[in-house]
């Protein structure tokens, strides 16, 4: 069943209203976001035009009140369709002034003297215009001052509401029902860069809105790396199959992967199957309220041992990737509403395999959003 | 006919060299880049990992010799495949120092005291890594100075090579070839949503490695706006769809659009169509070396009037869009190599219709790389 598209305007007031209450906190008068992924989560301003960098795009959100837009014009009418009222244009591209006096004139009217904006600044974020033109933005702003963003974007984006999750679920459905359907599209014989083009088309007919990642491999006895691209080589007995797909409905991202061993399974690649599957089922039963992203590393490096993979999971939602990683540093507490993939990596000799679930916290727990997989790594004749 | 993949050593090399004339001139004793285009351009490092803002990726062209890459150990095994030897890594995410310490050390190496490190920093660009962390690395290297990059990237990428404009001319190819099936997907009854995903699949089949970017519209008429994500309704006679893709072959973008009428043609949409056709001819005459940005806006603005689309034509390659903008401030010169799309927009009452077109800059004139459409607009029964 899809869920409904957007949000209620209830849910931009309360994520708004949430925010508010910890710029209070952090003595932030405005936010000054500028992320496509930012935009979306205060204003359900959702469009694939992202992907053109000429213009920037800027969200202020003040210390009460609803968010401000200042953007391109080529935007105002999907702008318009959101809660957002204050919508403020410019005709760009203007590379000589590319919305910085329009949007340095909102700050100086909703930031008092003396007071702070707050950037995102920290871990996995970053500033989504050009440098100089942000040098230039202070400097017009001398009473003010710029300042990180305190980690409340990261601490509001981690924990998922009950819309959301539905939606990340409705995508790694999706996903789920494109991974059963790929022996039908990846017979012996047929290249790896031929798969990945097929099992894209494989994920839009099941229902995504776009594939904006696939990574993968198909090598002998397990993979060199998994961020290469397809390459060329028709895949034959003895090559491991993995794709690992991050597509998006309605903006939310799923993030799992899938193997399949050609011919049949070596006992190496068998057992090492095996044990990541054991070793995602150990971190699904050490995900629950209290426990730390460190904890779940644990439970998993526990089974498959060390790696040098890096961590072993990750949040996911707007992104393919958030906060918090599940490595032995990160401290974070797993909370009710937070959606994680679990995604341990394990050593064959000098290559590797990598398996990769997504959960959601609960109360009590954690629930799978992908299909759990078997321990039988399945084999494609 | 497919292209070799990838880009021989000695365009890297000539790549790095022209670059590092550019920075001798402009003071500049080593360039720091952050994105994936600014990283592949100079080392052929291709993945669609880029998609996790978890880690951060950093390239530093030197004064003289060979770029040096310092990069999460996840990525040495593919960055090791490249013409880069001096790769250095850590073990990421860490995000109390998220290779920052690396690079500081890696810059302090190859920057003389009292010596100039240039960031893109103009139009168009971004920095891609967390704030905080720029911040740092700046407060590290107190002897040095971290400015901008004197528009070298720019100009560099500006202007394409032989093996850029053939990857160019196959990714548009690919989307003609899906261009040309669009009847086949899309009958009347069918939703704009579901036409959305089928044709991302006839792209992938037709040989895209991935649709980064898809927009377009299907409304009574003529459209809104251009960035919209797709409705559910289904198209009926009256409705103008319209399709514009960005997929990308190699790493390169093409960007170009197609519109059918559903039904009939109204006479306001076939002339609107008619005159959108004429107005990327008349920016076709005009493009040629010695001509400015400006002076294929006037051209194609004469026709169809001026609008609030802002421009009617921007550069492409590594990005959907690039530098130049055809607007008429900029007074960029056109010059052989240099990718441009045609992209004349003309109002139908409140609505308006846009017509893309991709061309290369010649010795003499130019070349279409998508292939030419005809003034009647496409009609579907």
């Amino acid at each position: 069943m899809m869920p409904p598209r957007g949000f209620a305007k209830a849910e931009f007031l309360s994520r708004t209203t949430a925010a508010q209450a910890m710029m209070a906190e952090a003595g932030i008068d405005a936010l000054l976001l500028t992320t496509a992924q930012e935009v979306y989560y205060f204003t359900g301003f959702l469009t694939r035009f992202w992907e053109s960098p000429s213009r920037p795009w800027f969200l202020i959100v003040p210390a009460s009140g609803a968010p401000i837009a200042v953007i391109p014009a080529i935007g105002a009418a999907l702008m318009g369709q959101t809660w957002v009222s204050d919508i403020r244009t410019w005709a760009s591209p203007q590379p000589k002034d590319e919305g910085v006096s329009l949007l340095q004139d909102a700050l100086a009217e909703v930031v008092p003297k003396g007071g702070a904006i707050g950037v995102p600044s920290g871990a996995e974020s970053h500033l989504r215009m050009p440098l100089a033109d942000f040098e230039r933005l202070k400097a017009g702003l001398p009473s003010l001052s710029v300042q990180g963003d305190a980690g409340i974007i990261a601490a509001l984006r981690m924990i998922k509401s009950e819309a959301e999750i539905e939606k990340i679920a409705h995508a790694c459905a999706i996903a789920g029902r494109a991974f059963a359907r790929v022996p039908e599209i990846a017979p012996a014989s047929m290249a790896l860069s031929a798969i990945f083009r097929q099992f894209q088309a494989l994920c839009l007919d099941e229902g995504a809105d776009w594939v904006p990642y696939l990574a993968g491999a198909g090598e002998q006895g397990g993979y060199g790396d998994v961020i290469s691209p397809a390459h060329d080589r028709a895949l034959t007995p003895g090559d491991v199959l993995m794709l690992d797909t991050g597509l998006v409905w309605d903006g939310y991202f799923c993030d799992f992967n899938r193997n399949w061993a050609y011919g049949a399974a070596s006992g190496d690649v068998a057992d090492t199957h095996a044990a990541l599957v054991d070793a995602t089922q150990a971190g699904f039963e050490a995900a629950k309220p209290g426990a730390t992203a460190a904890d779940l590393y644990h439970a998993m490096a526990k089974v498959v041992g060390d790696t040098d993979a890096g961590r072993l999971g990750h949040g996911l939602g707007l992104s393919l990737t958030e906060w918090p990683s599940l490595i032995p540093t990160d401290q974070t507490e797993l909370k009710p509403g937070m959606v994680l993939t679990l995604e341990p990596a394990k050593a064959i000799g000098a290559k590797l395999m990598v398996h990769e679930e997504n959960i959601v916290i609960t109360q009590e727990g954690a629930t799978m959003l992908s299909a759990a997989s078997v321990s039988q790594i399945p084999v494609i004749a």
